[in-house]
């Protein structure tokens, strides 16, 4: 049993080459693949072109366990991968009836005639196990060389994904008679990955040797992955979820969810629990928390609206923040911000109101409130209260930096459900 | 003088090969390097490892007479590639004081005290060429082997683009006497790629052989992209403007702008020039029409504000949509919605209000309303007006999708001005 199975991808497309798609197949399957145990050496992006797909292919042979291949696999010219595949493993198109039946499907659901050269995509490489494409008229090829397993995929991202996970992922476990790898995921926000690092660092030091941890960062937070590879002694789900608890004591304030789970879904989660409803008022932020929130299927079970208050008189006329506090402490400023979140929480009736208030830039900064400086504001039946926040980056990433910041104040200051 | 100039590109770090971080760095370079008339050969993303970066490099030298690398600059351990660099042409690092005096700048500007590795990063090879980074502390690098330009550059997208914009792309144009190729971009809305295509095709058949046509489609529209090079006998910028202008004339209906503007910059310019003001009425779309007009610079001279109505409690309290409306058509009608976008402009004392009011799933359909039905409506003190929109994909794509149809209806419908 080889130990490091290593794996090449290499993507086919005059259009990843001219910037008109960004490749962000690579990106799954490398994050994919790393999730079973094999490591990638190598990503290449090639022209529709005999040559290119030579070249590489057999260069990535040459190195690698495993190559996946996608796009080029369309029914029109510019397609080549398909018969350029048939030559380099010296080999002829023949028809292969169940992906003829699958194409003769997909047009009777959609109703639509079929041409020839629709046909013509279920003729495979005569050595190649054909596999199957649920999503789309393309089939899979797989082939091997020597000790190297070469799958070809379409580019299509959805119909990509579902052939790998439905056969492409089970299938590279069992030929490389892989380790389960297990992974959990510990999803944080509000601490940096130094300082996160800094608090965990004990906890890390004395993880038993099967198991491994990755920071995984983002705008605003960090996703944690703890792997495991499975011993011969243990029983890898208990130990993991017991190292999982450990970890979790350490920087619970900071955790949102276990899994991959978004912020605005964990905050749903909490908000259908106990059964409370939210409404938004956003200056800065310009609808984007909402759309953040009613992003979510389901949300309007607890999402009710929201006033975009761009304009002073909005927020007076519809949020009723005072005329006085506006002239005292301009629009970017606690008392104004805390007025918001009370008057939207009043006027759509519900349980939690939340507010921003800031200057997104680039332009309406002032010595005393430079652009990034923005006030975001939580209120219940309880309590109102606010948080300052200086972030200038682009005027984009103010607006949805800020944005993470108002879900993040929401999660924390929701009166605690009871079963936690 | 060469003809075909081929540049490969090479991005470096272990991030991209795990999929924590999406390569959009070489749709960038290869989109910039193409308006320049330099074709991609190869993308390539490696490791940060010293045997790596060898190997592709040499390759690339090999069939490129350009090589962009990104990445592995930074200060800590895991960046290599800038020893490697050194190794692989045969040279040392030598302090660079230019460069040192960049990165002390920079610290003083931050107020930061500046550590050991920092100033690392002002060493360079001595064979190369530094270029300078005017946002970021790790200087680019330029290497000549026999007829192949190398150039490393960092990884953080928005030091790449400046180091590019202003030094490397210019030097490549002179350095290989590149013709001066110019582009014109029409950026049209609301008409497919083939219905375009043949809407132009006797126009397109007639261009001169020095023009080319690119059709860039996106999620609601196509970019249009002429491209001419230079000849001995004609003035390039006429000959191309008179060519638009032919184009113009038979799609008129569906151009938004011309040149690389944003939909909803194109509108908020509209809105600034004929001094009117819009507020947005929000159901399906949640806030995300307010978000993107609102993600302009200076939007806060024409949006007053929005109201994203979720429930129908809003609809009707807030926009005054009647009771009797909801009870006979439902939610999502062209009643309601027309409703909604007059009460918003009421509310909000605007001249425009636009409103959506949809399913946007993946729940919530019924057999006569499907997952997919929208309606939209414009409303200003001449005229209100609903379309029905029918798109079925991913939840957050239908709101996309619609967002984008929105903002084509205030298009569409704003009083023609007088200048055009």
């Amino acid at each position: 049993m080889k130990k490091n199975i290593l794996a090449e991808i290499i993507t086919v497309g005059d259009e990843l080459l001219y910037g008109q798609v960004i490749d962000t197949n690579s990106a799954w399957m490398g994050e994919e693949l790393g999730k079973i145990g094999i490591r990638i050496k190598q990503i290449t992006s090639i022209s529709d072109q005999r040559e290119a797909i030579c070249e590489a292919l057999s260069a990535a042979i040459e190195r690698a366990d495993v190559v996946l291949m996608t796009g080029g696999l369309g029914p029109t010219k510019d397609d080549l991968t398909k018969h350029t595949l048939a030559e380099y493993f010296k080999t002829e198109l023949q028809l292969h009836q169940p992906s003829l039946d699958d194409v003769e499907a997909i047009f009777k659901r959609y109703n639509r005639p079929m041409l020839e050269v629709n046909r013509q995509q279920a003729f495979l490489p005569a050595t190649c196990t054909p596999i199957r494409n649920v999503l789309g008229t393309a089939p899979g090829m797989l082939f091997q060389e020597q000790d190297t397993l070469i799958c070809s995929m379409p580019g299509v991202p959805f119909e990509m994904k579902r052939m790998m996970t439905d056969t492409v992922l089970p299938l590279l476990q069992s030929h490389f008679q892989l380790p389960k790898i297990v992974h959990k995921v510990v999803q944080t926000i509000g601490i940096g990955e130094s300082f996160l690092a800094e608090a965990i660092a004990d906890w890390e030091n004395n993880l038993p040797p099967n198991l491994k941890l990755a920071y995984l960062p983002h705008l605003a937070g960090v996703r944690l992955r703890l792997t495991g590879v499975p011993t011969a002694e243990e029983n890898l789900e208990p130990l993991m979820q017991a190292q999982i608890e450990q970890l979790s004591l350490l920087i619970q304030p900071y955790i949102f969810a276990y899994g991959e789970v978004t912020l605005e879904e964990a905050i749903g989660q909490l908000l259908k629990k106990q059964n409370l409803t939210i409404a938004t008022a956003e200056s800065c932020t310009g609808g984007l928390v909402a759309h953040k929130l009613t992003s979510v299927p389901g949300s309007s079970a607890y999402f009710m609206g929201s006033v975009v208050a761009y304009s002073n008189d909005v927020k007076t006329a519809q949020l009723g923040v005072k005329s006085e506090t506006l002239a005292q402490h301009g629009a970017v400023s606690e008392e104004t911000v805390k007025q918001m979140a009370e008057g939207v929480r009043t006027l759509l009736k519900t349980d939690i109101g939340v507010a921003t208030s800031g200057i997104a830039g680039p332009d309406g900064g002032t010595p005393e409130k430079p652009v990034g400086t923005i006030w975001i504001a939580y209120s219940d039946a309880h309590q109102t209260l606010a948080r300052k926040i200086n972030y200038n980056k682009t005027r984009l990433l103010n607006i949805e930096y800020t944005t993470l910041q108002v879900l993040n104040l929401i999660r924390q200051s929701l009166p605690p459900t009871v079963d936690q």
